[in-house]
């Protein structure tokens, strides 16, 4: 793996040390995620913040503000005496979907015409918020308080991806094709990963999921990552690293996105719909000797100095399809998890500032965390004995628990500090704007 | 459970005993569903066979001549020399789905266009391919045609339901609102069936799906049954009855179906869009005194004459609602398979001639099999080792594993030799026209 | 013109001496116009009659019972004294449109469906009608009585019109392709039309619509031709036959269907949309020297046997772009009246049972009436003075004077006695099952 | 009328002295022009000229965009010699429709998308080619690049209005419902209109249409006004003022939005689908004594203070069925021109600033000019003997002669000086969100 801090072009300003700190205090955690988004949003101006390319997507500014209201919302109104928002209407104005909270929140797509509040506005917003966050934090706080606290830097980190996600998306459908950032990519690594190898395992009970210390209010992961449960796996294999671009072409080549068999029937009703030829992001190229280009948060780059790297924004579908069509198939996601364990959550993430997979460095167990999230087989439903949090808080997980595909591992725009080798991401089968790639098993 | 053959009105033609001779030879046994389909079709005008009142649905008519393509298509034409079939074209104009056969069949929302081939044209396509059949059948054979037939027949029996399912919906869709049998429901069970009790089971190791036996070319199970394999359950507790009328009741005096917080995100925007408000079938009657009457395959009841019956014709969603309501959830499919292992295949099923759920008989553990289908927890995917057969059989279910959930037990319309306590059946989570019920579990 | 009676293939039983007596008697007016009806349904099995397969379109059972709903409607109820209905259900069964009647019809897309009543009850409830109608019809009647049985009749004939554009829908979306009529077309004419000729007519104030006699109560016309009044005409050239498939050829060779330039912006919006690449019923055919062959009511015919007959199923936006790209216009409705003034109602209409336009017979003003509905270029509006008729009647006419245009002389399938030069139909632009076809203007 | 220039409030900076000084030369005009186009958008945020709320309209950024693309394209490519383009890509950026420049326009519900160019690039943009422009209106000109600098002033005035009335609709979706204009309205007229009076036209032959001075490359009209034609008229009588919202409040306490007696067909559609209860921007409101509130382009006021002002935002659909319930008619264009022949271009329009019609000051023919655009019974389609302007400029008229109907007149956002007795305004009969409302005929 690059080593991301020194080499990467144009990494975030936000200071590594200071998430490492965080275990050091909520205070400062709270500083650093906060600190973290404003560093993404930099220099973005205030038009491009607002476009909502596709309904999956939200605007930049909106992401912002949403995060925001989190802590109002669930913080400070209950917690923070004399504790006044800045505008009452923000209350219904930047809620996405919680319905339990009475008033109705505007419908997603149109959050596009939300020219108002204006960027100056939210800014405005996260800095009367997060005064008074500061003014909590400073003082002694109840547990349920610092888990909300804990809950609310968690969402943040969760936007973090999507306002890169998201803005990735609106430039591609901008008809000039604007860069995030204008350093382009050079590969730190030029060896080409080898043939992928499986990494064995036996069969028999295990256990999945998060152990909560439900006695220590720091302690956290979403509600859907519990309880701790065993499964029994039969035995397995799981590849070493990703799926390249490479290896994803021999299957376009293979004609693929033209036969049905290769395909779930949902699947092959999407390609054709959607008329997909290849991934996200891919156009083609007549200049590059592969005759493709990529679109990245850097512009855009000839398929053929990325062949190495991860093969990234495909769906599900195409996944699957392309596991079939190797005469393998998806882990499920305790496999996956199983070859986690004991692993560090090292890797190509958002603080590296390449904002885009990297080749595998190596001949280990690669690119578990970051680079793409992985498709697993397992579609998300809650773990035996699962529990939603109570009241609106408790919208956030299990609402959405039917028609997705879990996912693992996360990208290479998922802040370090908000993983565990227990995440459960989660997205429909015909997903494609998340940066989300291929894992094989056997 | 009622005794079907002797009380029930207007049971099926079909010789019951036929079914009971399967084992003795699968000549008696394709010559017993071959007679079933006509039993059921017997009496029904040629346009009622054309009607397709919803996409889910096909016309009766297209049943009957699709249940004969397959025994055309996979067993009279690679393994009786000198097959001539009665028309060419029937080759494609009756395919379903099977992408894999080269030729593309037609869109399925187009079978209510098939006014030809005529319905006395399907008949003579069915005379046609039994005689050719009754060929084939008196002679040796293969294995592989053998256990082609006996895929056929089961394909047959699970069209046998959709018949019966889609004429119910035509007749309801029609403004005169027909029934499909004349004679009225009696209930032979006058006794309320008193509050569900939960059988408990402990945590372990188990084992689910079928061995098949494949020197056996008799032995049968769809592809994904198999493999039997290990899974590892906590202890639970699974109730001994599906969920009443009168249960279900309950929940939407209790306005669960203007309630967001009771439903799966995806479920509330079905209710929304579909305006939902009761079950299938119900519509409002100010003459009962439940405000409600029923349609059935016998025509329109009162609500208060079905109250012990068994809630029917509720959509994933709407289970899963009720069960979050009540305070519980529904099974996983291996925990329902657990609690059905060593029941017989009893109860309420098409031989009874019902069509329509029937009161629990008992206290016992009840309605396993038959009544109505049960909605479980699990979505379908395929079993670790999942193989789909070869060719274009094998799309016939794999294809299918992204977005549906298991259903299992069989209802009130499957025959009873087309069930195990393996069976996995599947649909959307929005599906209703399918006799579909609720079983609570904890 | 050909002389139809006599050499065309397969004309319809009607006796058409029974048409001509109309003027001497309501009462056989109403037995032949009710005997066509039956001629054209007659040998159509049951399931084809229940074929709708396009929203535009309705089953040919459906046309027989709502045109006799009508005459039970609006004449039997209120005027035949003790008038039994055969089926009350069937008031509201068999409305159309009429919403001042009070009952709501069922949804037009739903009459696929009416799978009950059959087609034998339908029958059953015409004889119910017609006895009742010769009860009313023998004796003395009212004048308002026998005003609205000379306008059912005019209903029943649009509706046999529809009754033959429609099953030629339905058989074309079958995939047997049959025929409405099993006998081919056989040219009687020869020789190929020459170039067309301008007839010539100067500017001035004219007079269009139709004066009806307000006393006499056999007199008709749609409330739409009324009121007759004045126009002022520049100059103008009208041709003398409609446009061939020849000429239309010529447009395709041209690659009309791919220039955006030839086309209004609503008609390029269609043709992208539809993927229209010629006229409705042609399909490629690599053995005929056009590469075209086209389904008519008496099966495929080689495009080659037919290039000198109008081109017909065309909608009016190929007819606005052809118009075009020859550097001519279509004729306003005026126009093309001013040009009919005084021809007789004489052509290739129904009663010639050749059920397709055939070619012009030789070089003066031909095909104003029969062969196909011409193309005007205006849209459909209330004449000066319009007053529809009172009450539901009312509702026939002025409810569509929105968004559709004028279409002018009759086709190949409708009753010659149905027609005057004064009588507009209208159909959206995008209207294309219809038989319409191209008369140039300049 | 209210004196507008001096009493209305906010009124718009940019110099009438200066419009009126237009006929003194083209170059003043063009200056006049695109300095009103500035100060409509003046102290608008670049967010809020972003958004496009709905699909009829297009963000305010891109209109002040598009207009200078016709500049640049029609006039100083062709015209000025060495012109150097400020971005080659603005050429099919900024193209609205025109299909035969070639490249294909971005399609027009991406405009929301288009953050960059960014505002200020557009600014700059309209600099360059203001410069530009500058240089060629100061040096002699051919005629031809004259006549297409007085149609890209009349362009540009089109989308003044457009840009007024889609920043309307912006801020109405905008949750937070601000106002483009700070200053509430005044009315200057305190009197209640009387009773409307018709204005009787005798029959006979007329003449209407713009009678364009070809060898005056100055003189102007759009190519759909021409030719210069007769008409012949039945006597006729039309309102002497606009339907007031106290009017129309009688029609809707009729429960008219209900009725579907009072609809053409497809209007009734139209409201049954958007469940319209009343024109668009009216809004329930228990705190007035009408109950409802209207928003204007200065914020929301309670309908009392708006009763004698015309009604505004009605479809074709509103204005046809209300003047149907009323017992009288919608005017012809014809009978418009006829009776506003020889009226000044005076009335309450962009110029006085109030931007919402206002009540007619007496009793004689008023508001044919401002307020409210009015709709006439007559279809959109081309005068006789019509010819588009060649090449791509032709493709702003003729392209869409179809389903459209004419409205004439003006509104209170239309530049005085673009407005003529014989302009043709166009829209389909659904739309609402300009400013458009009834005056009845008889």
């Amino acid at each position: 793996m690059i080593s991301q801090t020194t080499t990467s072009p144009g990494a975030l300003t936000s200071d590594a040390a200071g998430l490492r700190e965080a275990s050091e205090g909520l205070h400062a955690r709270y500083r650093a995620v906060r600190s973290m988004t404003r560093s993404i949003a930099a220099g973005i101006p205030a038009e491009d913040q607002m476009v909502q390319s596709c309904p999956d997507a939200s605007p930049m500014k909106w992401h912002q503000a949403h995060t925001t209201w989190f802590f109002e919302t669930f913080v400070l109104r209950p917690y923070l005496a004399g504790y006044r928002p800045l505008r009452e209407e923000f209350r219904w104005l930047f809620n996405s979907y919680y319905n339990s909270l009475g008033e109705e929140a505007p419908e997603k797509h149109l959050r596009a015409s939300l020219s108002r509040p204006s960027l100056e506005e939210v800014t405005a917003f996260r800095s009367h918020v997060d005064a008074a966050m500061e003014n909590l934090l400073a003082n002694s706080m109840n547990d349920e308080a610092a888990r909300r606290v804990v809950l609310g830097l968690n969402h943040e980190q969760q936007h973090q991806e999507l306002m890169l996600t998201d803005i990735k998306h609106a430039f591609f459908s901008n008809p000039l094709r604007p860069a995030y950032r204008a350093i382009r990519l050079t590969e730190a690594c030029n060896v080409a990963p080898s043939e992928f190898r499986w990494h064995r395992f036996h069969e028999g009970v295990t256990e999945i999921g998060y152990q909560l210390d439900a006695a220590n209010c720091l302690d956290f992961c979403f509600d859907n990552e519990a309880p701790r449960h065993k499964v029994y796996l039969e035995s397995f294999g799981i590849a070493n690293r990703a799926v390249t671009c490479r290896e994803y072409l021999e299957f376009m080549a293979d004609n693929a996105y033209t036969r049905p068999e290769c395909w779930l029937s949902e699947g092959w009703e999407t390609v054709r719909k959607q008329a997909w030829r290849a991934p996200l992001y891919w156009e083609r190229d007549a200049t590059d000797s592969t005759g493709w280009r990529i679109f990245t948060l850097r512009g855009w780059h000839p398929l053929s100095t990325l062949l190495d790297t991860p093969v990234c924004h495909v769906s599900f579908f195409e996944a699957d399809a392309f596991a079939r069509w190797r005469g393998c198939r998806l882990p499920s996601e305790a496999e996956w998890e199983l070859a986690a364990k004991g692993s560090q959550i090292r890797g190509n993430l958002l603080e590296s500032g390449r904002f885009q997979p990297a080749a595998a460095p190596g001949e280990g167990m690669d690119q578990l965390f970051g680079d793409c999230w992985e498709w697993t087989a397992s579609p998300y439903t809650g773990y035996p004995g699962y529990m939603p949090l109570p009241g609106a808080l408790g919208e956030y997980n299990g609402k959405f628990m039917s028609g997705q595909m879990i996912l693992r591992g996360g990208s290479c725009v998922t802040p370090e500090s908000h993983l565990r080798a227990t995440y459960r991401n989660f997205f429909h089968p015909a997903t494609r704007w998340q940066f989300t790639g291929i894992r094989l098993a056997a």
